[in-house]
């Protein structure tokens, strides 16, 4: 199209437009922007809410389908999920902007647009057997804490979502293979920490859902609260100050003996999915990965949506699980990964 | 929270958090990716999609509710958009990371979570009156290009958005206001220049859908296609290889003429909202601006979303508007835009 | 020439070759390095060594000639130089490390290439009369500390240089011009606090050297030390600690006291070099400014040496003086030089 | 000191203050700025001037005596020199403006201060026998070329400074030491190219000067130009515009050809020096590395100059030569280089 008078302000795009460094790992980030709030708002359950971490891993397998096979693995725990992108990938030409922003675009319109997979019409083995029937509770746009003894199968199975959320991304760089494994260790051991902690805390405060896995069907039970625990006359909740005090003076071990005495829970049966998190693993072979960036080249793109590889069933790659990814052990396994 | 021996790992983060220049307007423009492909999808109308136009408006407006009030001022045409953050925000200590990802992020978000409000249950006066009944369209997953003959009201009424769409989003800084006005002039003229073209190319090839406002009652009607223009024996649609030759020899002129006398089009007609784009403006005094930037300031918080402000309806502080603002006319009527 | 395989490692230069914004006022400043020790090392004069601020001045002369025209004006203190490259300019396409890098560069080259004017072959009005005569003070190479009191005529007329001195250089970005003048307003109230701080310092430590310039003829004698000082009998010398001791309760019009009552010093009559600095403008009309610079575009070349503007005598358009920046009235009276 | 209220203004130097990614080698390359016209107005030695290649040498010698330990190695040919910076080097927290422009500053310092031992009192055994002995060339500040057979004895011995010189720098990341590598390969093939041709180019234009090393006591005899060639009668010079035109339709071989049959002139007996560049290895082990590193970090600093390492003699450690580096052998034999 013909040009303006005015194309000069394009000169100033490229004092922004940073190029990330060559041969190097690309890492992005997303991470919740006041989940909190959010997570108030929409009463979800306490440490964890099994459909959110589910929607966080559906919405991180979209993104990496959208960018194919350019992300070769994924870290998410709580609000947040990590993106690595291969080494040599020449993605957007390595372009800062075009690789943030797409990613946590793709993100948050994923994670808004399969909201009510996750939040409606859930699936009868989710839901607990005998719940009271005071039901719906009424959702006028305010966020509101409904008791969590109000929480009935009918509202599990319709929790509209109440505003588009929003997620921030930030964009890091690692030069070789052992700061990437280190950045995840680090991710994953915060995860952990802040599990025990949260688990700790919510137990204490009268607000810990427990889940239990069927691993023969992959269906899981929930309880709301503490009160379905063994026979046990539970102590009385604390307030929040009051748990955050405790909790002030204690170390792992009193963690998890607080949650087994007082409370009949025990750390180690806690899901492994909210213990170490969700590693999303792309398993192509090196050998379809270059046939694949170099198909690519020729057409000249990156960034791919549903239907755009229609010969390759993307998803038929992504491997999810909840796997230790500190010990030497993940990546002795998982070598080709950070080639 | 206890810190692990891989929290190293941080440091890098700083090589790739730029920090944006003081005392320069930042200027964030998000754009639809892969639109071209997404719109087809979507069967959205051509040369304009009256609703998807909408739909950007209210994503924009979220946007600038959430980051309230430090944008003060958005531009949208086809499927991108522009916002304008003061020259003096202090907005996420003006990193390029947070506030470029969290825009995007913000208005990907409310695109999809806001779709259905515009792309089903229309209102009845933005339906056409007759249309024939050979619905519904069948949406299942795949995408298909329906003949525009058989877009009809219930069609209307509901289209579900087939899967979630991504916007890239880049940051510029501008030291000046002149240069920001050039900024929105170029992008303005942008739009005038390819609605001419793409109005032109639709009809040519027999797919434009003429809107038609009611200025009384803000309702509109539109026809799908060229075939309502009056009386007129329509040549027969040229194919889009045929149409880009014919118009690669035009000029702006031209394509007026072959509007009006070959398809009965007078483009001055057409939508302002095509021709001009969309302004909104958030319009508050100074003093009311300061007084929030202080608050915000002692709380510590910049992003808002829904509620946060629970004083004031940031709604009736947002105008939008389809106006020039490449004559002066604008910016001497709102000189406090830009301080 | 012909490439090499290798030649793909300069794709990696991208990532590091940042283009400064457009539309700002470019600031370059040069800071000694570790010149506490190499005025230390050459036994320069306590507060001020005027044969040091003229060679820094002569330094900067020589880089607003090599820049020209792009340089407007350069302020200098201590041993920092600021240069101030007009906003519009497009030297070196406003590559940062490019611009930097030669500044920096031009000006230790300059400073080690003209220090034997300043410290040799001294013109005689610049040397005290009677001087004590054990002389020449033995340079070998080792950084010794004279005692003030053998400060002799021939050793001011040959110091030669000990060590390749070296210059510090940092890139700001002011996107108006009144952030520019709070800049210069900002090193000149440094200069003026720590020259005062360093005048009382020294003399209470018994180092201060007194200059007194004779303005009819440009001609300065200067004494060593205080002991010259009107009829006095001085107080014995602080130690450093003792002097920082001292200074630590005192503000600006206590050390006025102390340098008038106990040294008999009117900071009022110190020379105007070590009170306000240096400020060099480089005076040429708009008109003059713009042919040359439409003259450069077309011989594309932007830094220039001692001959190449062989029809322009760049020295007659810059001055040198020690005036007020912080007042209004410079500005006024130098309304081009920030457009 | 105290603070003005002008302070604000650092605030905008974090936009501009990058900072270098960790774990990555640093690259910095200065390079002669303008040395085509430096080159002649000094009257160099073509193809090669030896003494201004050794004083290119001592410069950067002293660049690595200041950041000791920091760079490890170094490489130069023709005007530019390449700096090596640690991956693990912390120096200047890998400010990109520090480092670049203290890198910079001290070779360009060094260049002029050791000028003089380079191009003035020249040993005798650097010097012709039998030079017609019209002169001294007269100095008078112009730039002139004189003619090669006036290059005399005593002008070798004294040839003065012009103007200060300057060098631009950049900075360059390499993630990995296969790249360094290659950096250093791709610089060495470009000195091999740039040296076949260059010495060609001047045997064609009558302008070539002929060095002769004598290996046993490092003296060298030099011929101003080829007339001095065993008895052949030399063809007449060339123009440069001749010279070019010929040598664009030749390969390497050709050139060699072309050196040997018309002017008796074997490449292969070139020096090393001009054939392979330089190359500055900073030969300490890992252990006497880290335990100054430890000590540095202690004391803060990083940058140092002469008498700082009192107890390390630094220079004992830097070994120069004209070394291949694109071969495999050169980085075997240097295996801790890069580490």
């Amino acid at each position: 199209m013909s040009q303006s008078k005015y194309e000069y302000v394009r000169t100033y795009e490229e004092s922004t437009d940073n190029v990330l460094l060559k041969d190097c790992y690309i890492v992005v980030r997303v991470d919740g922007h006041k989940f909190h709030k959010f997570s108030k708002c929409h009463d979800l359950f306490k440490p964890n809410d099994k459909r959110c971490l589910d929607l966080m891993n559906e919405s991180a397998k979209h993104v990496m389908r959208a960018f194919f096979p350019n992300i070769v693995m994924a870290y998410g725990q709580s609000d947040e999920f990590s993106f690595i992108i291969r080494r040599v990938s020449d993605l957007y030409k390595r372009r800062q902007n075009k690789i943030t922003s797409l990613i946590v675009s793709s993100f948050s319109s994923a994670f808004v647009f399969y909201w009510s997979q996750y939040f409606s019409n859930q699936p009868q083995n989710a839901c607990h057997q005998s719940v009271p029937l005071q039901y719906p509770p009424a959702f006028d746009g305010r966020c509101i804490l409904y008791p969590n003894s109000k929480v009935v199968m009918d509202y599990l199975r319709w929790l509209p979502l109440q505003y588009p959320p929003a997620f921030d991304g930030r964009c890091i760089l690692y030069p070789n293979s052992k700061v990437v494994m280190d950045y995840l260790r680090w991710r994953q051991v915060d995860c952990h920490i802040n599990n025990l902690y949260n688990t700790t805390f919510h137990a204490l405060t009268g607000h810990y859902t427990k889940y239990v896995l069927n691993s023969t069907d992959n269906s899981y039970t929930f309880t709301p609260n503490w009160t379905q625990s063994a026979g046990a006359d539970p102590p009385l909740p604390l307030t929040p100050r009051e748990a955050t005090e405790r909790l002030s003076k204690t170390i792992s071990s009193d963690k998890h003996e607080i949650l087994f005495t007082e409370y009949g829970i025990n750390y180690n049966n806690e899901l492994q999915q909210f213990k170490k998190g969700s590693v999303i693993v792309l398993d192509i072979s090196q050998q379809l990965m270059q046939s694949i960036v170099s198909k690519n080249k020729k057409k000249k793109k990156s960034l791919d949506v549903k239907g755009d590889e229609e010969d390759i069933d993307i998803n038929s790659y992504l491997s999810v699980s909840y796997i230790d990814v500190i010990k030497e052990e993940f990546w002795s396994q998982n070598q080709s990964l950070l080639t």
